[in-house]
């Protein structure tokens, strides 16, 4: 019996929901999502921590501490009667720096917040505290699924980094079919078409920039070891997305080996090279008036 | 005696101390920083709300909720298994269109999270939940402080927008010896400033432009409504923070009979005004050279 159009449209509208369904059932999308997630409540919690901070500084102006949560802690515990604080309790809390804060507090310019006013603060900073728990349990999350769907690939390097190129290129085998210079130079993309367009610096990192291998080596070393990477996780990749082997091991192991070897050598000099002549900016352009504007260079 | 250097010294920081204590107890620092936190509050809910939708839309991407509120609750309260959602409990939820979603979840083409995803979708909508509980009590303490500050002004305008405009102009002290001009500018700096220094349209108000009065005027009354309300503002600034007497009633009687005589005229023809010359943009400057750049028409 032939299909009438109905019937076949009908039937074509199913598999287009079923293969939908199929491609968000990988479990990728989690990962990525998961990951932009993390980032974004990372956002949050800076802009709502600022605010803590203006609003917490006019009781104590002299507080100053490295780590925002400690702050947050400082005013969800002390803040209500500063001057009444236990130096044991603060000691439990700040560690080394409690003596100085100590002190600062019996020299402090600020007067004690109202009761009302002191219950916004504390329920920002519980706020902020409960923020960062939140966030360790998404990344917690984040780690287990992304090691979990690319055993390779964050067997290299961190799950974070691993999550965000994988965000970036948008599917794991988009990812697994990428040059390994594109993958050296994913979340670089302004530097890299300001490059192509205005002639600036060619980029030699995007994400892979936050490898503590790649930030604490030394300047001449980091364009390399971030090509290194690249050509490592090219392949790890594809062994996540296609053979399913772990291969990690050998590629570590050469990785470190390579860096090793990079270590040793001296800095190079550089030979010096012809100066490209860099493309004027929009507005340098709009000088010469309209008509030179069809003269692209590229 | 005669004070020494150093005592004179010490007396004159702590009488600088003092003086700053003094500046911040009066209550005002704490409404301007509850507006900016409230007003913070809202961007990073805003922010996490929008990872929720994209995350929870993998697995039902034809829910289309118009408040972010009600869609946190949905994915709390049903997220795990849509497909066996109660219909009367739904209906507890949403209301009218109870029924339509009831109908989508039937025909999703959206999977089931797994309990672990389904664990983290929960989290982060419990806690858009809570964020927004958190802002009404900020929102609710900042009516009582703002009420108790500026009697008079916030009874012409709501307590929000009375806060912003005191945010913007510092201090209740300051707002007082503003000129209306200025407070009807409030917020609007960047398009004043376009004015000045391009020649663009001045803007006609700032913060003002919340009030419900305005925003629903018509267009050619909307200059002149902002213009009262500036003017009956600045008197009320001025009772809130020198003489202390209830003048609002007065004001808003005023007010009331003025936007009523406005409305009541037919709009105005427009005299044919002699074209104010724009002055070119920077880049468009450029093209004559630096020469010209010394000419300021100001």
């Amino acid at each position: 019996m032939k299909e009438s159009p109905e019937e076949k449209r009908h039937r074509l509208i199913e598999l287009a929901k079923a293969s939908v369904t199929s491609a968000y059932s990988t479990g990728e999308h989690s990962v990525i999502l998961a990951v932009n997630t993390s980032n974004e409540l990372e956002k949050a919690r800076n802009l709502l921590h600022e605010k803590l901070e203006d609003w917490y500084g006019i009781f104590f102006p002299e507080l100053r501490l490295s780590n925002p949560l400690t702050y947050a802690r400082f005013v969800s515990e002390f803040g209500m009667d500063k001057k009444a604080v236990d130096k044991a309790k603060l000691h439990d809390l700040l560690g080394n720096s409690a003596d100085e804060v100590y002190t600062k507090i019996g020299n402090s310019i600020g007067v004690e917040p109202s009761p009302t006013e002191y219950e916004m603060l504390k329920r920002i900073a519980d706020y902020e505290i409960e923020m960062a728990k939140m966030q360790e349990s998404i990344d917690s999350y984040l780690k287990e699924r992304a090691t979990a769907l690319m055993p390779n690939v964050t067997h290299l390097v961190d799950y974070k980094i691993a999550a965000e190129l994988l965000s970036k290129a948008g599917s794991l085998s988009k990812m697994a079919l990428m040059p390994a210079g594109t993958i050296q130079l994913l979340g670089a993309e302004k530097a890299l078409f300001k490059h192509i367009k205005f002639g600036s610096k060619p980029p030699k990192y995007g994400i892979l920039f936050k490898l503590p291998q790649i930030t604490n080596a030394s300047k001449w070393n980091r364009g390399r070891i971030a090509r290194l990477y690249a050509t490592k996780i090219c392949i790890a990749a594809k062994a996540d997305a296609f053979t399913k082997n772990f291969i990690a091991e050998k590629l570590k192991s050469d990785i470190e080996a390579t860096i090793a070897k990079y270590n040793a050598q001296p800095q190079r000099q550089k030979k010096p090279q012809p100066q490209r002549q860099q493309r004027p900016y929009r507005s340098q352009r709009q000088q010469y008036g309209r008509g030179q504007r069809g003269h692209r260079r590229f």
